[in-house]
Formats: C-alpha cells, structure tokens, sequence
C-alpha cells in the first residue's frame, strides 16, 4: 500500500490525516463540523471532504496515491450521507467507498494499540464502550441529551442553569453558579432575580438546547462551592455507572478515556475511576483528546498493517508533529 | 353590563364562557390550543375566537352583548398575538381590546371567590403563585421544560423515559417502568435490549421534547414499583420547594392546586402539601381543573362585579352545568 486517508468526524471540528504503513502521518488537515445530524447530510459530506483535500495537500500528495478511506463518525450510517460523501470523494479523485467505523472505537483507539479494554467519552454527549479482540462488543449510554448521555457535558452544563435559575427563583440554595451563569450569558448585575431569571431563560431557549453543554465548564471552576460540587459528582457517579454497564469480567485492559469534559478535568476522571473500582484499585486511565489516531489505526487495520507498539508510537508521535506545524505551512 | 366573556387558553385546548353580571354562566364554548407560543399567534388567535363564538351561539347571544372580554393565557403578553386576536374579534363584532390575565392567577380563582392564597399548578408545566388582594403578587418556576418545570408532567415523563432507558442499558436498576414504556410506545416485547433502547429514543427525538410529559402517567400506573415511587416522591418535593418559594407569613389562605398531574393524584397532593407543611399541619388543597370558572371571575371583576361567596358558588354551578349539558345541543 501507499498510504491511507482516515477521516475523524466530530460535532465541532472534522480531521483528516494521510498515513504510510509505517505508521508515519504525512498529512493532516482539518474541516468544520462532520455530524451528518447536527449538521446536516451535505455540510458533513463537504467538511470531510475539504479536510480530505486539505491533509493530502499537506503531504504533498495525489489523490491516486490513497489505497483507502475510512471514516469514523457518530450517525455515519445513513443513507444519504454515505452517498452524499461517496460523490464528493469521488470528485475529488479519492475512492469512493469509504470504510465506516465507530467514532467510540475511533477513540479507544488513539489511546492504544492494545485489542481489550474500555472506552468512557464525556464531550457534549457521553456514552462508553468495550473492547475485545479490536471490535466495539458493546455500548452503553449515547442516547442524546434529552434521554442519556448522563454525566455529559450537557448533562452538567444543564444541571448548572437549572441551579443558577433555582437560587434565582428561591426554590434552591445560594451557589456562586448564579453568578457565574449570569456573568457568562451577560445578564446585567443589576437585574431584580425575576427579570434576570427571564433574561437568562430567554438566552437559553433562543439557542439549540446542546448549547446548555457550554455551561459545564462552570461547575468546574466553582469547585468548593456545594452546589456545584454535587453536580460534579453526580456526574462522576453517571459516568461510573455507563463504564460498569459495559465492564466484563473477560476483557481485561486499559480504560481509554476522551471527550473534551474528560480531557479537561483531571479530577472528574479520578472520581470516575474510583466509583468504578469501588474497593478494588482504580485502573489507570490512558487520556485523549479526539479519535484523529484511533481512526488512522483502524484505517491501517483495514488495509491489512498490523499496528504494534511501535507503529503506534510512530503515529502518536507523527500525528501531533503534523497538527503542530503542519506541512506545507 | 349585560355579559363578559372570558377566555382560558391552554395548550391543549380553549374554554370560553359568558357570564352574566349574577355569576350566571348562558353560554360554554371549546376550542383547540390557545398557547400562542407552542402553536403559533394565528392558530392560538383562531382557537380563541372560536371557542367566544361558540359560547355566544351556546347563549344565544349576540356580539353586541357582551361588554368586556378577558382573556387568561400563559404567554399572552406577545404583540403579534395580541395584534392577531384583536383583529379576529373585531371581525366578529366582540370588543377589539381584551383585557389580558395571568392564566395561573386564574387557574387560582376557578378554586375560591377569596383574595388571599396560594396556586400550585402541574400539568406540561409547572410554577406557583401567591395572590394578594386578587392580585398575582409572586411567581416560582414556570421556566420550561428545558430549565424548571420541577415536578410537572414532563419532568415526571422524562424521568419515566430515562429510568426505562438506563434498565435496558444495564446502567440503571429494574423497574417495571420498562415494560410499562415499551408497552405505550409499542417496542415489540421480543426485541433485544440495545434494539429496544435505539427504537424508544427514535420514537421520543422525532416527538416534540414535551411530549415526555404523556408519560408521566406510568409512574402512577406504576406505584410500589421503587423507581416510580422515587420519582413520585422528587416531584413532590419539588413542587413543595416551588410552593415554599413564593409563600409568606403575611398571606394565608388556601392551596389551590392545578393541572392534569395534580388534579388526577390525590396522593401527590397529599405528599406536596406534607412535604410543604413539614412539622405543621398541612393546609387542605382545593383542586381544579382549568381556569376556566377563574377567568370568568376575573372578567366579573375587571368589569366591578363583586365576587362575593354567592355568586362564585352561583358560577361554579352554572359552569358545571354548561359543561355538561351544554345550552343548545
């Protein structure tokens, strides 16, 4: 083979990279959002395709060079996405029936070369797989935030408005997340509590509900404040429970954890673990922050290259070398 | 004054009543969803105007009979739909300028003639209101589906939907929920657990969100069961929360208490008021159904009408009357 073209689709931001069968990234390129239902069939089709276009620039190279393409995304299983990305590509020159696979396994994925183990993300949604012989076995959780994704980013950033409204509204404590909710929604200091609990429901209801997941990142830095420290462990508890639901006792290996809410707070993922362990030792977890590696090792997988440890490293290593100074700028 | 009409919207249906000046209800009309806000100014507008026509026909009254229209809906302070239901009523010869009310201070009159007490309303929705001297003085939650609406029919329904989810993801303890949700949303019993979860959550995304709240009833149906009676128990403590938050020391008199959940479980409202009470003794809850009787008493009011005990009581059983055996069918 010459190279590989493995494409990680996210809600917010598409990545692509090329990649030889010796694990080396030679190309990285990045696209606006991949999610075929937030965004719509068409717009995905389109990023990917840009970032597509964009790593095989970086490298240098021609579409003809790429053996295959893979993808991984959430919701990449519809129709008309698939077929609406299987034009552009092969517009572009590029084959034109791309592999699919699991954004979660994607993501387990850029944590390890390893076949066994677990998978938790917390990101906007939040959702946990197992692992075993380097298929995604089982899943549990990734039901959206209006029936699932507990402990996500919507999860906490929703339970965040809620108390600041409740402090407002003196149905619950006083918490520092009422001022914190005001300041980030720009509700003026001044405002008598029922206006501003007005103001702040009216900014909320205007935006897309998903949005509310902005708001995490509040109960985080209100750390020591009681409110906001409940919903965090509340959502540690959550998240325990998801990775318990899919823990098994024959598939020993690591915990790979990502998502931006996982990534960012050191804390949650040590609270995480320890509900999960129980009496037992908390195992270790292995942090990433997107599925970009993970969807370049199943790529490789799938044109036959079999990634040990040290083609892994040569990824891991490549790969942010690449998204450091990409090539070419 | 010869009549007033008054008219109770809500967001599934429309009441309009005329009264005479001694509490006399001579005309009841129905219409469909007077919520400008989930069906739009001009269905709301339209409803309105023909649940007033309705009851005129039901009186055999004319337009010109009627003196003062009064209005009582939630959201009905928006211009365009004021605009709107202005025109349709001048174009049916009533008085082009209602007098617009707080549905849940109306809610509050269809349960007693007095001035002085307490609203506690759960239906979709929920929210609290304390009344002094006639007049709507506080207000507590009321805030959507999305960020309050602690212990309505949607937060009850959601929990109901999440509960049966987390069983069948393994992340949550059995409850006979499950069944009861697969059974009302006609998941074939056969259906393994990860199909069965895929199917629930398709049908409720492709559902408008509050359409949770059509649940809610299983959590009743399903008493003894643990998780039912725990999410039972949290609404009561809500709406006890939300009652508390606009109660003072200066305002007694009764507990008028609302909506399809209230009004359809004795048991909450016991627990809602225990819960308020604490080590008190509990004040007895009036129950109503709408506000339908409640409006009629305000337009009375607007149009300096006396409401004493005499001729609420008069209006309470007129209304019924209409309502059952309405003037003209």
């Amino acid at each position: 083979m010459t190279a590989v073209l493995a494409i990680d689709a996210g809600g917010t931001s598409t990545r692509a990279l090329l990649v030889d069968a010796g694990g080396r990234c030679r190309g990285f390129g990045r696209g606006a959002s991949g999610n075929p239902i937030s965004s719509g069939a068409e717009v995905a089709a389109a990023s990917m395709a840009s970032s597509a276009l964009a790593a095989l620039a970086a490298a240098g190279a021609a579409p003809a060079d790429v053996d295959l393409v893979l993808l991984a995304a959430a919701g990449a299983g519809s129709g008309a996405h698939r077929d609406e990305l299987g034009r552009r590509l092969a517009e572009s020159g590029l084959p034109a029936r791309p592999v699919f696979a699991s954004d979660l396994l994607a993501m387990f994925c850029s944590g390890t070369h390893l076949l066994h183990g677990y998978g938790l993300v917390s990101g906007t949604g939040a959702a946990a797989i197992r692992v075993d012989d380097g298929r995604q076995e089982a899943v549990a959780d990734g039901l959206g935030w209006l029936l699932g994704d507990d402990g996500s980013g919507f999860w906490i950033g929703q339970r965040v408005a809620r108390a600041a409204l409740a402090d407002l509204d003196g149905r619950g404590p006083g918490t520092a997340l009422t001022t914190a909710v005001r300041t980030r929604l720009d509700v003026p200091a001044g405002l008598p509590a029922r206006e501003a609990t007005q103001a702040l429901a009216g900014y909320v209801y205007t935006a897309r509900p998903v949005r509310l997941a902005d708001l995490a990142v509040l109960a985080f830095d209100a750390a020591g404040d009681p409110v906001a420290d409940a919903i965090v462990t509340g959502a540690a508890r959550a998240l325990a429970a998801t990775l318990r639901a899919v823990s098994s006792p024959e598939v020993t290996g690591p915990v790979v954890m990502g998502g931006g809410v996982l990534a960012r707070n050191p804390a949650l993922r040590d609270a995480v673990l320890a509900t999960y362990a129980g009496e037992g030792d908390a195992p270790q977890p292995l942090v990433v922050h997107d599925g970009a590696v993970g969807a370049a090792v199943l790529a490789l997988r799938e044109a036959g290259v079999t990634v040990d440890e040290a083609v892994f490293g040569t990824l891991v290593r490549t790969v942010a070398a690449q998204r450091e100074y990409p090539a070419g700028h």
